[in-house]
């Protein structure tokens, strides 16, 4: 897991990052990026998400595979079970994202990370989503993050670390700051 | 797929969604639910989470098996492309709870749902993660999601299905309305 002389750190090719860095510097416009997720709906709560395409440094471009990937809910909340609630699968994306930055910085500041996990959970009150109490919020009203990080660096600097990852996720970001979201409907 | 006199319409069982309701009217801390991903970090960018154990009314459960999915960035972003980034995640998560409370709705209101498949889209400018531009923010700048649904009904009373699955959307809400997060750090 050591530093290599080609620059690979936790993972990360830190060459390539740097690289990288330096080529949206010289061209900004490369960093406009446009993800997506398209959804079919199954029967009852449940549907089929799939994620491939998506446009970035100035193409449109492909996942190597379709990720394929069933939403549902659990029986207790009338549904068939067959996937993850949509609720879960934004605190998935939330500790996947604190995680890819945090391996990151470490490897652009030359510590070596052994072990990173972490732990999501967002307390919800179903009243809201079922239209039972108007002061309910339909989301969540608190997520709480728990992370165990290992290394070779002092304690204060491992948080520091996951701290910057903070400062720069963009799932952290559209959680905790609010994104305007259109919807439009094509009915017949 | 029409509904029979066990109330099954749109896959959703609506007398057990009504008796769910009448139940948490009865008792307003059945609805007390949390949510949970846990994480562990892989390589580089690349992490796998877990959903299984939820709390919900009143205790301890865990999904039929354990959802087990790789988060990671494409190649283009430094990654390996072993799974979905986490923002694509989030537009999963979106687009599945907005088709679960629709097909929910629609059956609650006697409406016969044939066809529902949806896009989303969500514009990001990586100039914010890559700390390039302190005028751009990490996460998505705007979302749009895109709805093609067809039932026995008209394309008004589609559009308001829709409209009212907004309106009581857990993850619509988390995404347009912001939730707190603490993240806590146990390092060393």
């Amino acid at each position: 897991m050591s530093m290599t002389e080609t620059g690979v750190r936790n993972g990360v090719d830190t060459n390539t990052l740097f690289a990288t860095l330096d080529a949206v510097k010289e061209a900004p416009e490369a960093a406009a990026f446009q993800f997506r997720a398209s959804n079919r709906w199954v029967s009852g709560t449940h549907s089929q998400g799939t994620m491939h395409g998506y446009f970035g440094v100035g193409e449109e471009r492909v996942h190597e595979q379709a990720f394929i990937y069933d939403v549902d809910h659990p029986e207790v909340l009338v549904g068939s079970d067959t996937g993850p609630t949509p609720v879960e699968y934004l605190l998935h994306a939330l500790a996947g994202c604190l995680t890819a930055g945090l391996a990151n910085i470490a490897a652009a500041r030359g510590v070596e990370l052994t072990e990173v996990t972490s732990t999501v959970e967002g307390d919800i009150d179903l009243n809201g989503i079922l239209g039972l109490d108007p002061e309910v919020r339909n989301g969540f009203q608190q997520i709480r993050v728990s992370f165990v990080v290992k290394g070779d660096a002092p304690a204060e600097k491992l948080r520091q670390l996951v701290e910057q990852s903070q400062a720069r996720s963009a799932v952290f970001d559209v959680i905790t700051n609010a994104v305007p979201v259109s919807i439009e409907v094509d009915a017949g």
